[in-house]
């Protein structure tokens, strides 16, 4: 199986299915990319996967695809790449063993642009907000935008017009990085008056998405979209937003992905500054006046979690319940499958596949020819 | 001992030391006024409440000023009075337990206008801020005075330019209780620009003041001032405040009283927005964003109280820590003086006499010929 073969079942599989579609991403997690292509493209699907597939198994253009993306400067990033980002995106499946159901990683990514996602998140804020936005919104966005590169952080948002497309401009006036998640495909110039900003940040960063080429932009895809905007970022801050808005759903993502969710606070007369002013109010965001105290924020959530694992060290510090679960159920003496593990613990199968190279890796769990063990004492780093 | 006695020793003792005066207040504690006021005239006083006093002790003209503010409509109110604010005041003990200095309550209270002090503090909060303050602080001060006033909550604040003035009209405007706290004699028209709001205040309400008559205003009586528009209030709000202000000392007096504390968020750009984004950053005060939620807020903080004793209903649910020492001193059959049961709970003597008729209250406590003893059950309410 060559990476292209790998690349090309991701292209067709990220067309097949309006994200996010669950019983589509738990058939690739179980079969593999080009094994979950070829058993949708001949309808040998369970149900839900056939709910989720049906309409498009036979719109099979991957290989056209790929050609013109590559015509116009983007390529496919699929999580068989070093740069895909799979640490940001392990946040999707703890969601969902919680119940969230949006909680679904892309099966890849469209990227347009030079820029490395691996390292573009690797520090990363998310600026967002509404789009009708007031002067003090626009000011506060291309402010926040500008000095967040300045502390070394990636500025993502959504491209839309107000506080999104002012924290690209910021971000891009700092020379810095800054990502594009959209909500069509990455070929598509969307909101049209913003077509140069994307050509810029397309030039040295990265414009992103998870629809295929000229996929037009869509309400529901804004929502599912934000998701993206959430997982990449350590962090999200709402600059201005109504009582109900796009942005305050991001937030709602960020909380639930256990992001940081951050608000600009307004005048109280301001309708646009609503939504902020509530989120503090009710205690969902920190109250946050600039970069500064975004930067502090973000890093209190990293320093406190190094503090935890400081003050009584154990091995199984920081694991999250499910990989703790995985780790209760390992047996120091005998190896056991994966399946047995799942069983054991109560953990999906998928999930205990992804959690075993972790554990191994922090010396909690070893690997043998006949299954995974409890790993001995001598083999956990200190 | 006549009223007029009483009160006459008060105002003298009101005049001889710059309030507050903690050894003063500790030695009419012990003594009541009139001794005290006699002992302090002829120097027959230990050395602390000497220092306090010392430099004006000769100066008694506590008859002169009783009949000069009669003449003025105004009066002097003292802890003896039925309208004297007790409960709202006995947070000062409690912060002096604790070793808050200038947690002393006022000697008494000089009063212009009709409105009766315990039925202004029933329900009150505290409305302050700069007194530079922007038109956007003076239009949510002047709406926040009126619409609290709506809720049935008297107005507090310090009559001063800016946010203070501008509570006071809207709660003016609705004809509604406002209470002026001033840090010059109630006769002082201070600041000059107010002379006809102050005048407005004490027709209908009250404007209020622990300094003698013709005591002008200086800096660091408006600071000794906050604590008792802290103590009169359920809780202070701050509209806006610099970054360092008279406001922000308000607020942090209201939280060593136990108060709560809100902010009324503002644009980050604004310099008088400031003090109070940082102080809802820092998580010392609630952000409100107008009267419905700083009800709610200084409810809540009832309410919870509320549901506390709801819960596991005990005896002794919502007493303070230094009440419940008290309460665990008592004995079942013996009973002690108040002085033994100092000793034994290791709270202050004049602290213990206040207790403990609030312990009787509650059925917690029993006096006898012979002391305090803890109550029989059946005489606790249910």
């Amino acid at each position: 199986m060559t990476a292209h073969e790998v690349r090309s079942a991701r292209a067709y599989l990220l067309r097949v299915a309006e994200p996010p579609a669950p019983a589509l991403a738990a058939l690739v997690a179980e079969c593999g990319p080009v094994r979950a292509a070829n058993l949708v493209r001949e309808g040998r699907v369970p149900g839900a996967v056939s709910r989720e597939t049906e309409a498009r198994r036979r719109v099979d253009r991957a290989e056209t695809e790929l050609a013109a993306a590559a015509a116009l400067g983007a390529r496919l990033v699929v999580p068989e790449d070093d740069e895909w980002p799979a640490w940001p995106f392990a946040a999707f499946e703890l969601a969902a063993a919680r119940g969230v159901d949006w909680a679904v990683p892309p099966l890849g990514l469209w990227v347009r642009g030079p820029g490395r996602l691996d390292e573009l998140a690797a520090s990363a804020v998310a600026v967002v907000g509404a789009r009708a936005c007031t002067s003090y919104g626009e000011h506060v966005a291309t402010e926040l935008g500008y000095e967040l590169v300045g502390h070394g952080v990636t500025v993502v948002s959504g491209a839309a017009y107000g506080i999104d497309g002012a924290a690209h401009r910021g971000a891009l006036a700092a020379g810095g990085p800054t990502v594009a998640l959209v909500a069509c495909g990455v070929d598509y110039s969307y909101p049209s008056g913003h077509a140069a900003l994307l050509g810029r940040i397309a030039e040295r960063n990265a414009v992103v998405s998870e629809y295929a080429l000229g996929t037009p932009p869509a309400r529901h895809r804004f929502l599912v979209r934000n998701r993206l905007i959430a997982a990449l970022s350590d962090g999200s801050v709402v600059v201005e937003a109504a009582a109900r808005s796009g942005a305050r759903n991001t937030a709602s993502a960020a909380r639930e992905l256990g992001r940081m969710v951050m608000a600009v606070p307004g005048p109280v007369t301001s309708a646009m500054s609503r939504g902020c002013n509530t989120m503090i109010h009710d205690g969902v965001a920190v109250c946050v006046d600039g970069a500064r105290q975004v930067v502090e924020a973000v890093g209190r959530l990293g320093a406190d979690l190094g503090q935890v694992t400081a003050a009584p060290p154990r091995d199984t510090d920081g694991l999250d319940p499910l990989a703790l679960r995985v780790h209760e159920a390992l047996r120091p003496r005998s190896a056991h499958s994966v399946e047995w593990l799942a069983r054991e613990s109560g953990v999906p199968l998928a999930m205990v596949r992804g959690l075993l190279p972790m554990l191994e890796e922090r010396g909690l769990a070893q690997r043998t020819v006949s299954g995974w063990r409890l790993a001995p004492r001598r083999l956990r780093p200190v």
